[in-house]
């Protein structure tokens, strides 16, 4: 039996700042992690972890993500103001170090590829690398950003150019099964997930029983 | 060996809905699988799955969540805007199966607590209630939703009030540990992901190794 404890505002809002930022930043459940990679105008390439890229529609096939605010230089941002392409790459079991070393402060003029042991991958005239040791990819283009007024942050917002990915990876009716891939969950701001498939049911309805079918 | 195959925009653009909606996606990686709940100006609860919530700042606690377009009746969004409370509880591996069907077509006087054999929980006079089942839950209040033109979708921004969570899943630094409450991540549309800890990693800093430390 777990013994449920209450943190209100007033709690929340009186912890150091360390504290607060770790309470807060693992309350949302298991997030994505993801490699964003860029390239300034000056063809230096950026690689940035983003834990927060998240599906925004199909049709057309959109998604949005958060960079925090820019009162100091933030590379991903920069980057995209001036040359709109990007490329999302999951981090899988093999590269979790090497991954979560981009979040170190590194110079503008240095590429994270090159500090983290990490590989550029250039496909298909896309004006931007891809990460060669992931294995499920994909190219973007940034539409625009949403400036979030209340606290600096700003959401970008994605159109999708093109998925890459391991054949095996691909469900006949096109879901992606991405424990495959060994595809990792992060939370918080520090702990890594691993991602197990409990199987997949089937869509729901009214007065339905839900079922697993795999 | 994988192999490695490309969608592109063409391609993923000419699938049939179907297929284009589970590659979409499942294409961002793991998510965070919560159940929203609100309550209509009638009293009436409702409970939605919502794969989308993301963290967005500490200070203030913010967060944000993406609603469908509203060419349909969208319950949660209809309650938000006559009463703009609610609680973000997440699923765990208990009510992975009546988690999913709340995501089944009820009317709007149907509450999905009572279809979906959930229990509601009122908790510190918050107006809306907490789903009994959850061990990680938090009270919020929506302060705005930003319309996102190029879908019809909506972000929904939140303002974090109170969290409830086992006293076992929070670490002295206030981290919590997501996987003791036994939280779920969901990939795609439909697929169930167990989720295991594979421990904690210190600080990036420019040339210093990253170190597992739990």
């Amino acid at each position: 039996m777990l013994s449920m404890i209450c943190i209100d505002k007033n709690k929340f809002n009186s912890l150091e700042d360390r504290k607060r930022i770790s309470l807060i930043n693992s309350l949302t459940g298991v997030k994505s992690a993801n490699l964003i990679s860029t390239q300034s105008k000056d063809k230096v390439t950026n690689l940035s972890f983003v834990s927060s890229v998240f599906h925004l529609g199909a049709s057309p096939a959109l998604f949005g993500f958060v960079i925090r605010p820019d009162s100091v230089p933030r590379d991903t941002l920069n980057n995209l103001r001036e040359h709109p392409y990007l490329t999302v790459n999951h981090v899988n079991t093999n590269i979790i170090e090497n991954a979560h070393q981009t979040s170190a402060r590194y110079k503008a003029v240095e590429s994270e590829f090159d500090k983290c042991k990490l590989t550029e991958e250039y496909i298909n005239d896309h004006p931007a690398p891809f990460l060669k040791e992931s294995k499920i990819k994909f190219a973007a283009k940034m539409i625009r950003e949403i400036n979030i007024e209340e606290n600096g942050t700003h959401i970008i917002i994605c159109e999708l150019l093109a998925i890459h990915l391991p054949e095996e990876c691909l469900a006949e009716d096109f879901t992606i099964d991405i424990t495959i891939a060994k595809s990792v969950g992060v939370s918080g701001l520090d702990q890594y997930i691993n991602l197990e498939s409990l199987g997949r049911v089937s869509y729901a309805k009214p007065d339905k029983i839900v079922k697993w079918f795999t």
